[in-house]
């Protein structure tokens, strides 16, 4: 939850600042020479990417592409989050998908800019469904990157703006019913007498984003949440947890946080916010609801869903069933021998209360990601003698340092100003293919670690195990390979490298005894609390925990890239495992992520769900395919 | 609560869009060669107004100004609210407060336009105290008006954008606090071993605005409701009511509605807005809490105020007293003889509580203005007989007319599309001089007279007795003069109208009886259920009620601008009588007002708390004379 994603570079190896900068040029300044070119040759291209589409024209629309290019669709082609490669793969698409896309009105949005020899431009268009919006960039006149995303659907579009709701119905009328007396009938009846479109799992930040976005789309929808406010899956975490990303990068949809909001909101506030974004958003959240069970009646083609809620128990009979659990909903609890022994008090980082009840005593914390060093920091803070426990090696990036290198072209109060809107700096992020992203990060991580290097000599003068990713590519890339393995400093290392904190790296449990944790080169530490921050399992698991472990296997791994890396297998996919996208299994999703995916891709997410429950065809392409479990 | 301000023409008596229309050139176009001109007319006036300023040379200043001129300050110059006029009007105000004000670094914050004779420019300035924003107006290259408003003062800056908290303080600290436990502790001790610097009594819309903006500037705020929750003061009203005003009207600083949100709010969706925005604003909002009484305690410069919170009575001694009772707090229930006798229901429209329980039934409905029509309609809606009685004429405006013709160039989608942002909109309304509003409001109410001449004529024709105001300017004008005498037809008046809803006019009350209503004509109305829907008592009933009779005649009449119209007796005051500004009780405060004063004023408002808070000196230019208690 406390997950974090640093954006790379993403051109041709320059510095993110450069592409912010061209972004902004278009707003601030009339149109220069370049520009006018920039716009001619993005007029031209897309001209005859059209006309080539517009006659099916596989070969002269494949021309259009550099050799080493990458098209990634979201749905607007393929009704799916899908990146295809080189020529053939743009073929391959266009020849399943052209004759009922239809796509048309390709057209730059904005005055386009050219720097470096690579030329970009914002793009809208239609198809036969609904609108569009796109970014291009072209090298040399061909397609380098394209990304097309669908915004909405022809005739149903969401209310808002010109658009949205009177609220008043004017005139007079014998059958008025009030909105409060519209919502408590909907309250009433919905999930009892009808039945929902769609039931959410899970009403954390990823249910709520999507619950919100499928109330204005006009989905019914039920969110199961098993705390009982809207917020407390934050609530409940460490006291001392703030959000790790920035604000700027953790809006919601529709509500942006104010611009007094803190840059790293504290784990209570953003409790509230989610709250007030439920109740004003209108959704249909029910808290303390546990989800029982979940299974697919094919013959009906609807799930059958069973919840308690505050004790009674209710079968829901949903279309569609979103698993939107968390990535960091189901700890990861190890099991080392003599653990029942411990006389003092254990527990997983997710349930650990804060450092109060331990003040004057021995903590020993196993693991060296985000959520052990925060424990271990509050805990020293309030004068628990404490000791981390490195098994492997971590990576290790400073705040400061991810905000000014690795984030702030996109999401920063400088981006900002700039004129970089969330929804552009979303597409930007959206716009650079995975396969690639690797070689734009290790540079930034590169210029990170020198300027750290100090502070990362005197970690590892402490003993403290560090490292950058198996190829360099730092946090984000970790991130979304793995989801795991990383801590953003914001003081605790510090405490590890002066001491404060003691760390033991590089061994392991070897077992645990009633007062103390014996290590495996032979290290007793004595403990009154054993935090175990052994971080989440995978989200695979909770297919199978609520569905049953034939549709787990049948879904297969969720999250990863296929990057052929630690935790992160291949084959290559290209987009993230299952996520927010058709699967294996029918009518069910997975959604989830940081507060970023939250706000981006539940959009898309929506759309697939919209299109669903008004009988619009969806013909995915290119469904992935099933190769792990986990 | 649901009163409307429609905005008129403020130029030179041409159409606002035109208004709306040249502010936005300088958006979207590059500069053309009028405002070139423009830019340079604009600069050289600056350039001398801040010579004879700097010089102190009064008269050279005074010859800046047209004979005929306005000068509206908000704070910067005066620390009041102020409207001088013409150029000697102009050099007294500058006589008096030059020497401390210092003012400096005039300019044009974007390109100035030019249309029809007049010159407009945005400007930006700073005092030896703060920073300022304002709005200019030349003619023949002669300041016709002149807007300056105090926006922050130096120093004390609200914490926003790049200077938002932090919310994570990093490193380590033994003595941290979370956010959850800070706020936990100002909870426990704020009222109770700290007092607050101001205490604002009433929590709707403009008590929450007001503490929003000084929790920003970091003043300790209570604010006492006697309602249990925020927003509640709207959830009690009548279950029919949606706000009169637009959604474009009516944003809360800091957080605007999202794009989604109802044009007109029914009124207890903007009751969960106001109590989330409450909570996420982080208020020390006391609900359940009645203000029994306030004395000013002269010896210790500070308010004793007292108050009963759940049962049990606080002593409360802020240095600053605010009410923002509201005005339509005190219902004005009118005694008519034998309404004791009177079998049925009655009460006034403050406490209607709907249509439900009275179907079938006969209902008496005593006035014509906005709560009288909504009930009515709403009573007809639910087959109850129901007749409006109308002792004197009322102004009527159709909603689409006033949101076309009165508001939209300033507050709408189209507005907000072509530039027109909340913050630019309040500020080309606030430079509107009130002397001469009503010039540009009259041509607007023709208009929508001829538009809806059919209308007009078959409400006369069922025996309704219309106004327009005394001088044909319509709905805006009587809000600010007096506060009543109009209803924005919805719906309702087709009823009144067609005979749906029965009228008699021109009468009086006679007497109440057991089962009717004796109308002075001799007509006898029976009646299950009387509403008196006559209005609200005026602010100063509050200071009476809460304070003293003796500092309510110290301070005098609240509301009006001493048109010397009804309601609103002279000598002319040019801003409205005792609100937002300094009265003659020292710190007695009075806030209030629809939700878009709410929003601007509360600035105003809050900047002067805040400078006496730091004891920064604020000598008041033109305090307000009294003349009338009511």
């Amino acid at each position: 939850m406390d997950k974090t994603e640093p954006l790379g570079d993403h051109g041709d190896g320059e510095s993110q600042g450069r592409v912010g900068g061209r972004m902004t040029d278009t707003i601030d300044h009339a149109a220069s020479a370049t520009e006018t070119d920039a716009a001619a040759t993005v007029a031209s291209w897309l001209a005859s990417f059209e006309e080539a589409l517009t006659a099916k024209d596989l070969d002269a629309a494949g021309d259009l592409f550099q050799t080493s290019c990458f098209w990634r669709d979201l749905l607007s082609f393929t009704w799916n989050l899908k990146t295809v490669e080189g020529p053939e793969g743009v073929k391959d698409m266009l020849a399943s998908t052209l004759d009922h896309v239809q796509p048309a009105g390709f057209g730059a949005s904005e005055e386009p800019t050219e720097a470096g020899g690579v030329t970009e431009a914002w793009i809208t268009f239609e198809t036969s469904l609904g609108r569009g919006l796109g970014h291009l960039r072209l090298k040399d006149g061909k397609c380098w990157t394209l990304l097309t995303t669908l915004t909405e659907l022809k005739g149903h579009e969401e209310p808002r703006r010109d658009q949205r709701p009177k609220g008043a119905e004017h005139g007079a009328d014998k059958e008025r019913r009030t909105w409060l007396e519209k919502r408590r009938q909907e309250d009433e009846e919905l999930g009892h007498t009808t039945q929902p479109y769609v039931v959410v799992v899970g009403g954390g930040q990823g249910g709520i984003a999507l619950g919100a976005r499928l109330r204005q789309l006009g989905v019914p929808t039920i969110i199961v949440e098993r705390n009982p406010r809207a917020g407390d899956s934050w609530r409940n975490r460490y006291k001392s947890l703030c959000l790790h990303d920035p604000v700027w990068y953790d809006h919601l949809p529709y509500i942006p946080f104010p611009e007094n909001w803190p840059v790293f909101s504290p784990k209570d506030k953003i409790g509230d916010w989610l709250e007030m974004y439920t109740k004003v958003m209108e959704l249909n959240y029910w808290g303390s609801t546990e989800c029982r069970s979940a299974r697919y009646d094919e013959a009906a083609d609807e799930w059958i869903v069973v919840v308690e809620r505050d004790g009674s128990e209710i079968t829901l009979r949903p279309k569609q069933l979103v698993l939107a659990t968390g990535m960091s909903g189901r700890p990861n609890l190890p099991t080392f021998e003599g653990m029942e022994e411990f006389a003092g008090d254990q527990h997983h980082s997710a349930h650990h209360p804060g450092p109060d009840p331990y003040r004057g005593k021995k903590a020993v914390v196993i693991g060296s990601n985000n959520s052990a060093h925060d424990i271990c920091a509050a805990l020293w803070e309030n004068d628990v003698e404490v000791t981390m426990v490195q098994r492997t090696s971590t990576h290790i990036v400073r705040s400061s340092s991810l905000m000014d290198i690795g984030l702030g072209a996109l999401y920063s109060e400088e981006a900002v100003e700039s004129g970089i809107t969330t929804q552009k700096a979303d597409l930007i992020f959206a716009s650079l293919p995975y396969r690639i992203m690797h070689e734009f990060q290790i540079p930034l991580y590169d210029a990170m670690r020198d300027r750290d290097a100090e502070f990362y000599e005197r970690l590892e003068r402490a003993g403290f195990m560090l490292d950058f990713g198996e190829d360099g590519s730092g946090l984000f890339m970790k991130y979304l390979r793995r989801g795991s393995g990383y801590y953003i400093d914001v003081g605790a290392s510090e405490l590890v490298a002066d001491g404060s904190v003691k760390l033991i790296s590089g061994v392991d449990v070897d077992r645990i005894t009633e007062r103390s944790v014996l290590l495996s080169d032979g290290t007793e530490l004595e403990a009154d609390l054993i935090v175990y921050a052994t971080g989440y399992a995978g989200m695979n698991g909770w297919a199978a925990e609520l569905i049953s472990d034939e549709v787990a296997a049948k879904v297969g791994k969720i999250w990863g890239l296929g990057s052929d890396t630690i935790k992160d297998p291949g084959p290559w996919e290209g987009e993230q495992r299952n996520m927010w996208k058709p699967t294996q299994q029918e009518a069910l999703w997975f959604h989830g992520g940081n507060l970023h995916q939250s706000r981006h891709y539940s959009l898309f997410l929506a759309l697939q769900l919209k299109a669903r429950l008004e009988g619009i065809p969806t013909p995915v392409y290119g469904l992935q395919e099933v190769h792990h479990l986990s």
